[in-house]
């Protein structure tokens, strides 16, 4: 039997991967989740279907999203992580030995359990004891935080259903608050061939915020169209003046200390959409 | 009617694009070849069923294949292309007042006849002055060739059909001959999440025949992963030491001075292939 | 390449079919004309995204939908074809040779244009001497006809836009005035699987106005669930009480004379979807 | 999440169902055995790739390929049913009273025993004490049977895998064998649009074998072209000479005594066939 999955990431676009079963769907408080067996890229969790993550190019994303801040931070302690209930972002910033806690606030409970059951190798780093797991509304828990991370990611859904309000202006001035002054900020901001619009206001919204406000790039295949962009913004730390001394070895499978660097230089027609 | 092309990129993955209507569709001597007209991307070839290029993205894979060795070459003046009958090199290759003349080999004379027809912004450099268009086959073109060329590129489609023997130690070898002692090789390389045996067995080739041997990246949305690799090779050009005020300014999309050097930052599992 | 259009015929269920080409499509004035090439049924027409008629297995259609209240009729002169712009109905009224004039009228010119283009086995016999089509509302021809004609047929989509008021009561009244005294009218009335509602709604809507009024079905593959409905009427002429003699020997591929009476024997479900 | 299931049921023509989950997937000792979810048509066994029923329209087959044998035969008291380990037969054949022992041979021990946890309305017949359930190759089961069964049902998949040889003339000779003297027995025997010759090459060999051969139809939307073929074979039994009074009531969505008849009025295309 074959059996495909397809997600139109355009009306007109999309991608298409043949499966083996489906392992659990569900439609939760907060949105619709299939957990499918892949035959290409092993297993992957879909969020209102579009792909989160999946095994094979997980550490993309993930390498990506934790490593540039953390090493643009001389000294990472506290770390929050919105969104992100595969544990992916974790795993990764427990890497890093400086940091003392990593706060998780996830809003949907549903996807912590099963990354759990069906991700092991992603959502393992859940149970270290370093980690706080809150089954939360981010953007509540950065209302409410003042001047306590030294690190914050957002590891959100593209701005669909619970994730709307997390690529808002408001949503950033509160992380602004909730950092220390010399914090670092760090969001996933979709792709620059579908998603120009966002790009362009949410990096006008970060850079009116943030005085230091830069966009780098990532390959992850089962994202549209294959580039991803992220956005970092703080208002003392330059991801591109980071120390060389200051890289030090961790394990990865993307990130390297050259990546870092080159990750910043976007094409053409991607800068020219922050001009 | 929705009408959907669908590429099987990999047995188990591919992607998906709604079409407006069939161009053209014909089985030439070489290969099957088809002219269609996606939503997303404008027109699109397709050569035996692997998208070769679109109107949306071309600009990446033509200023990428081009660009990085005539930078990379101090005066080029005698350049080759084998394959890329769509013309897209050719029209990058232009831009550099440097190149004298320009000779295309392509094998199936439909592809630039199609290309013109269905392709314009593409195809329309080939009836430019300086290029002469030549329908024979490439491979046999460099063997007969001998100390000639400043800079060659390799613009095939995968290693199938007519392109299988462009991918051979014994065709890299013939290209050193037809180069000048300071020319600069170039050719596409595949994808490093579906065709990592490829990669490696094309790098460990030409390593051994050009001291100087390189790998880079670009990003193409309709290319397998989204991410595509070019291997570049010279005996004495090497494209990370170009010196700044080599660069001119020159029209483009994708291609910058800084990703000239930010490509060849590899992801690391890309790299490890390497080693 | 492999190009397949997909038509859903349900939210939940559909056919797929590999195509060679597209040979036409066009917005026409009333509704989305295309016209593909398959690989299995040949050239098909496309109205709306709904599969109208292919090579293959147009004969069952348009051989059930005339031969039935042809063969009822004791001496059919003048007919009558609301849409059925493509010509295979009047192609089946054309062997009756009973048959003095044969009027079509088809609201979309297009479809006529193309199907003479695209389809000349199946619309061909629109040129023949007795046949008459006028691009015209066949609402509006119904309204403004009486006493006219022997038998009526409606070749119409499914009720989708221009074709919906073909679907209402007073369309049917409009049939019976202009029929002569003992006239026959039949009409395609979609499927039982997935039209439960359309079929017992037309049923009763029919059975008002002709007090004979009856239900046959047959076998079309590329119309949903492979099982079409018609339902005829009329005041006088029960096509279950033919005598033997009426049929005379016609040129089929579907119908027979067995046919005709089996035709009516209706699975238990779809009776039941009559009383 | 989208996930859909095509079957191609030829190279160029298939069907897509939007299914929410799949219930097993098992590469079983005889065959690949999935077991979905289907919004249109509920819970679908698929063999080999090729759809074997579903909750939705599994009642045409089962009450086809058992009420017109059962009604044929005047007095049927041991039936045997090779194949059909789904239980669907066996529910049907259970609905005549006369009916001592019903006799199911699977080949495959899985299809029963997800049958019985997917499809509990159709396998539940299954646990009937009037049944008797074999694991066991139908093919050998017939071989080792003389003068035993009443009617006898092939129930079997396309002829593909371990359902080859029940397309061959020597299983049929067993049959004969395997039946008393005034014995019926029926096989299913594909659709008429795309298999043309096997329904020829069937019908010859067993009208070499039995002197009442003929061949009947039904509707079912899930299998190719939605119209299904029977062949039914007896020495004695004509299945168009049944006397009136041997129908009683039983429960039915398809078979009538009426569509018992009709069955048997072959599209002309398909009689030519028989020719």
């Amino acid at each position: 039997m074959e059996l495909w999955y397809t997600e139109k990431q355009t009306e007109r676009f999309g991608i298409t991967a043949k499966i083996k079963r489906t392992l659990h769907t569900e439609k939760t408080e907060f949105q619709q989740l299939d957990m499918i067996e892949t035959e290409e890229f092993g297993n992957m969790l879909v969020l209102d279907g579009m792909v989160m993550t999946t095994e094979k190019d997980e550490f993309v994303y993930h390498e990506m999203v934790a490593h540039v801040p953390l090493f643009t931070h001389p000294n990472p302690k506290q770390v929050l992580v919105v969104g992100g209930g595969d544990g992916g972002v974790i795993r990764e910033v427990l890497k890093h030995p400086s940091v003392e806690k990593a706060t998780l606030v996830e809003i949907d409970g549903k996807v912590v359990e099963y990354s759990k059951k069906y991700l092991p190798t992603i959502a393992g780093a859940l149970d270290d004891e370093r980690v706080d797991v809150q089954i939360a509304d981010g953007f509540m828990h950065i209302a409410e935080s003042e001047n306590q991370y030294d690190v914050i990611m957002v590891d959100s859904t593209e701005p669909v259903g619970p994730a709307v309000k997390l690529f808002e202006k408001g949503f950033y001035e509160g992380i602004s608050r909730a950092l220390k002054e010399d914090g670092v900020f760090v969001a996933q901001t979709d792709n620059p061939w579908f998603q120009q619009e966002l790009i362009q206001t949410v990096y006008k919204d970060i850079k009116e915020i943030f005085p230091i406000t830069r966009v780098y790039t990532a390959n992850i295949p089962t994202y549209p169209s294959g580039l991803w962009t992220f956005t970092i913004g703080s208002k003392k730390q330059d991801p591109l003046e980071v120390s060389e001394d200051r890289f030090h070895e961790i394990e990865s499978k993307y990130y390297t200390k050259d990546i870092h660097r080159a990750a910043f230089a976007l094409p053409k027609f991607v800068g020219d959409l922050l001009k």
